[in-house]
């Protein structure tokens, strides 16, 4: 037996559309739209929701968190339960999280390891990107069925040495082999060689405050590698996607890859939007709480940001969120900030900001879910299902209030981290309620959602290349 | 009594999605679109269109035609009747045109000839730029007039000098008021002032024949003004778009202005794509039938053109159709060329041309519609009524046979004038039935349409700004 | 019967070396450079200088000078006689100053009356650059006539329409003229027509301190044209020298067209690396003082000027001394400054600026003397007579103190102007000696020259362009 | 006891002048020039040489060669004693090879060993940079002692991985520490770890043959690697020299450092301004012939490297001569072309092949002086003694006959290698007679010096960087 709900009287908004439509839900997915008043519809729908005054857009797609990272003998403070619920507090219904192979072992291994993390534990929708620590011939080989299986995406790091580090050849082999089998190739890009170097030398001048985190991992070094695994793509004739980008010289980077029509793409978050070194320099060991990699830039780089993202040299925005609590967690790194667990909590709060953003005239709001659900979804191969209001698609839908009036803070917030990066902040726009494949997840700011509820989401190749 | 309309079965694409849906229309609007089978509309229709195996697109919005343009004592061939017929053919549903004012005489004189022009002519709707011939305090009031009417798009002309030309403090003033009025400046940049020189020299060494008309317009000229209109935008705050690009120097000064995130926009034609100095060159003087300006491109740069389209620093391809024959009218220009009517047909071809580039690979299907339909729209204030298919839009619609084959040729298209710029040109892809406002104009390739059925279109500001 | 004067001791600077020497002169020219002690030239020498602890340099060129120079009912207030004067107790011993054709009337007029005022007056050695004001079929032939005789330089303007304005047309055609008989366009690049319309304005709206003539006249406006006249060059195939570079964005325009390979050169003057927009903006109208054309920058313009004249996309540092009195001249303008006479005093100035500059590390001492002697010389016509200090060359030698300390300052300069642009300024450096062709002319600072001296330069074409 | 030589009735050359002037030699060094005629010099001259008609230039100064260095178990075929003979043959008078690290070993041992191999045996003057093959502590040390003795440049590869490679962290390190010691750090820059893998797929497929030596190691990835060093170098604050530039992409690379004012310098080699991949892909092993690295590129590259010598973004030239002879030693890479022995001779050719480029219109005569004499000089901190012909410096002359034919060929050369890169090529020019410190080495085309006439040169700083 179907069910059948109805949103009416709402603004849908798509990538390309600003439409006064209705909205009809059958068996979890969008089964019609039709002009407000067109159809009668009510009288069969088992449920309608009221949106009126309010925006009908689709469930955000964050296509980068790390719910349960292993990080330096601690963990991102996220489960998949308590993560994915706080993404759909903040109006998204899907992630793509990062299963993480273990230097030596199988990617399969590292997949098996992230599907039980995971399984049943899910409010919403997921999927998983691979980040490959080895690259050798059996991981190659495994890289071509797990693209067939729907795993289609795959991180390397040029930071982290004796982590994730992968060398140059490494990364041309790895994105050769996703030149052939469809895969996207997701980079890390930081020269984590001189970055460590500066990080020794900065320790050894007594240089230990959470701020220098930001003056060693340079500007100059991730537009360097911007450029380098840029280059290495282009060898490869493959297409590139470069993971949270926050120097405004990797923009630049980014910009002439696409000046010359290089399938190259950049991806940003609401850290680097909305916060700078300012916070890395919050006194009394604070700045630890925006300690992440790439780190915070000063505030003037922020222009350049906004800009790509308008000029689309930037498409994506997405958290990057991985959480550790202040006590207990950042604080590992209290003397020496190399040792601070890396990561921001923000999965929360990404729709929330990037509206914020359209009413700061920074985008439009077509742009806003374009970025946030529509270009990611396209991006790793969920279009068609995410990112859009579009019958057939699944009925992931956020009941959107422009008007309402938040402040974001740990005390109201529902990530599992025992303090926000936006402390305090004002903005206007808030979640109303969030429908999972036609399930009411959030019901007018109540959480009626359930763990388990998420499913597993095989991925198709790229649909960001024609 | 409304009328229902319902087309079923096709592949419904705009800009942003591609989806299976059927498409119900009640008075001329989109009412609703519906997984296929999900909504039991037939019943109700008065008429249904099968779609099956078919594209439902939006109608093509053609933003740069010349029908009946006085040139040099000739007129192009075109009237709004036939040129509006041919559009329809062509899967076109809406031409913006340019109203001319005549030196010395008001905006609103050149308007009313105009209106006068196409009243009751049209078989599609249709709206009007304005050409400014003359800058001075008086038109510029008059503009502040037209925006508020719906007229909110002004041509000017960085070339010929003594009929269309303005000098850059005119520009700049006229860009000023735009920038205050919410008007859309167009511009025609190439160095007309350097170019006039060249074509004397020209014809002075005895250089007469039309290939030299390529050969004086040089592409440098073309960037030359392309940067200095931007500069002057800047200058003025204001958007500018720029019409008919062909030269890969001028698509570098449009990404290195979007590059600095101006508001600087290019449109491009089928024939820089399409067609090069390869034409020009055709003897017998046939070359006179590729004379326009800017005038074709040697074939090199039509990569970058594509690539241009690809990554948005070309946002529209128009087709400034500006018909003129070769027998009486091109021949005019025989032992000169500076005599040669400048122009070419092609509102027939552009939806078909551009299909072709889908299959070639230059495009992908939705920027197809993108910058055939959607973009134009939104770019003078069309949007939401015009350039895709969403529920309370114009019913423009063509339902088109992406496989069905045929050969372009003057012998069996629509407009009237007595060559085709394709002759003999194979594509694959073709219009088979078209709606305008829910009525059929051409119905499985029989026009059914009628001149008067077109209305004219108050349009509002771009919608491409935010 | 010879004169031998020998100068010992000194380190003899040129744009390529630095080397201990002593230099001997005969006839007005350098005969010999030798080790010192390796000759025993002083016993048949009829004259030793000493020049221990002080720099042996080329006497500088300065290759824009506007003596005499009628503007808006007034002159620049120093005659030949006393701005060659000037010229020469600041170290300089050539200047090429500007001849005006007068529009309507031939250049061959224009010449002669320069002619006429230099003859007999100048202190040091000049020449002519020939300013077009119109360009027409007769004034091209005569530039023919004017390279063979030795004036193979010619200025346009982009700006002052209705004075010296050439349109783009005219520019194209002055450019094909020079790249057929060798003669050098130097252009003075600013859109006088968008200009004007901005002085226009801004007095409309009760602007009219000095310090609007900053605002009007904007960067933009000076990148345009520089590109524009860069691009109409390369139409041309012609090389062409861009006058008094002040802003930045011209400065990047410049280095484009360098990284092209194509042969543009730009001059800066010391006022734009030396004052900025600050002065304009001097109360009680001593602003005016500041006032000329292209205008003072923001101060942040003057690191791009300084990184030019290194990297060599700006190769000469001239005055554009046009010097008007503050009292009776300036004072023109009170209540419009559009009616300032455009110009600032500076040929007394420039080589102790430049040393300045030396000792604040923006440019090496070699540096120094290339952009202030040797390739100014070289650009026009000159070296081998000028610029340097070689075997053959022309004795125009400067022994220059590096240690003095000075105090610039109207009460102590010789320009025939009531103010000092560097009134105060503390710079370490002096001219202690200055010869002209072998005599002196600043005998351990006391003025020995005398008007009538100097002697006209035929030139010969750029020798900067091999 | 003095000797003197006197040459008279040359066109004296240097980097800023062309003079026709008597050159006066005493004690080895330069002692005076003078106008001709203006000194009786004659009488006291021990030996005169008569350059009537002819050129007097600085000696070459050959800032990359490697005698007798150890390859791959084989050995460069020229010792220095038959490489300094040639050079000498060639005119040029100065050679800086590289003294090699060997891993593990000190950079003394290291220095010792080539110290050991040249004493006694050059036959005009040398220096040496080190090649640092492993960067700690104690070589970092070693750096400083090495500055403060004369030896001060340092070059490190990013190829060549086991051997020579540096990473990035090593590089930077290497690069921090010449700034603080005023070392100049030279780098190979090609993406050695990418290349690597392209190398083992090449063979993989059985392309064994020299010509895919050139098709492994990309362009792209001598690009990419430029802008890491260039990136690596301005977060040091260090200045950066690339050898051996060969690819376009990697000069726009250059010229993009040099628009920052960065203090990034290039040389290119004869063999890339000359020679291409048509070489490469000569027929029965031939192309062994060119094989070294950066390899030959696609003819279409030369232009590129012509612009930069032009514009100064690649200010030296010099030759990498590390000689292989094809039987016995090119040999080894039959079937492999990554086993052939890398390296060209052509420490003879270069003077001769850069006036043939003054002839053929690429470069003016002072440019052939300035990038093959005075910057390579003045970059490696010898310049006042050599690199021009100046009062003071050493007394190494050329006169060089600029009209005399010559054709290039193993047959005639002088370096002791069985094959002529250029064999066949006629070039007009040729030197006739050759000084190194004031001794003929060379007299009219008769070879007259002798091996341990070459002193070592302890070398300052960089001039350049003034």
């Amino acid at each position: 037996m179907t069910t059948r709900t109805l949103i009416t009287g709402g603004l849908v908004i798509t990538a390309a559309d600003e439409t006064h439509a209705d909205v009809l839900i059958e068996d979890g997915r969008i089964a019609a739209l039709a002009a407000p008043g067109t159809q009668e519809w009510s009288a069969s729908a088992d449920r309608v929701l009221d949106a009126t005054g309010k925006y009908v857009i689709p469930g955000g797609v964050d296509v980068h968190t790390h719910m349960e990272l292993p990080f330096g003998g601690t963990f991102a403070s996220d489960t998949f339960e308590t993560g994915t619920k706080a993404a759909a507090w903040g109006g998204t219904t899907t992630i793509v999280d990062f299963a993480v192979q273990t230097k030596g072992q199988s990617l399969r291994a590292g997949l098996d390891a992230w599907y039980a993390k995971a399984d049943g534990n899910c409010a919403i929708d997921y999927g998983f990107h691979m980040i490959l620590s080895d690259v050798n011939d059996r991981t190659l080989k495994e890289m071509d069925l797990l693209v067939e299986e729907g795993l289609t995406s795959f991180k390397l790091f040029t930071a982290y040495p004796g982590v994730f580090f992968s060398d140059d050849g490494q990364i041309l082999r790895a994105m050769q082999r996703a030149s052939s089998n469809g895969g996207m190739i997701m980079m890390h890009a930081e020269n984590g060689l001189a970055i460590d170097v500066l990080v020794e030398q900065a320790l050894q001048r007594g240089e230990t405050d959470p701020r220098y985190h930001g003056e060693v991992r340079k500007a100059l070094l991730e537009a360097e590698a911007t450029h380098r695994v840029i280059k290495l793509a282009q060898v490869a004739g493959a297409p590139v996607y470069v993971v949270h980008v926050s120097a405004q010289e990797a923009v630049a980077e980014l910009a002439r890859a696409r000046d010359e029509g290089l399938p190259v793409f950049g991806e940003t978050c609401p850290q680097y939007l909305f916060l700078s070194t300012d916070n890395l320099a919050e006194p009394d060991f604070e700045g630890a709480k925006y300690v992440c990699s790439t780190p915070l830039r000063p505030r003037e780089h922020q222009a350049a940001l906004w800009r790509g993202l308008r000029t689309n040299d930037l498409q994506v925005v997405s958290t990057d969120h991985c959480p550790f609590c202040f006590v207990g967690q950042k604080e590992l790194g209290r003397g020496d900030f190399s040792k601070i667990p890396n990561g921001l909590p923000g999965v929360e709060n990404r729709m929330d900001l990037l509206h914020q953003a359209v009413l700061d005239g920074h985008i439009s709001r077509r742009r806003w879910i374009e970025i946030a659900c529509a270009t990611p979804a396209r991006m790793f191969g969920l279009y068609g299902k995410k990112g859009t209001i579009a019958p057939g698609a699944d009925a992931d839908v956020v009941i959107y209030d422009p008007a309402a009036e938040q402040v974001m803070s740990a005390e109201t917030h529902h990530m599992n981290v025992d303090y926000s990066a936006y402390e305090g902040k004002r903005v206007t726009g808030r979640v109303e309620s969030v429908l999972s494949r036609g399930e009411l997840v959030i019901d007018q700011r109540e959480f009626v959602g359930r763990a388990g509820h998420g499913a597993y989401l095989a991925r198709g190749t790229s649909q960001y290349l024609g």
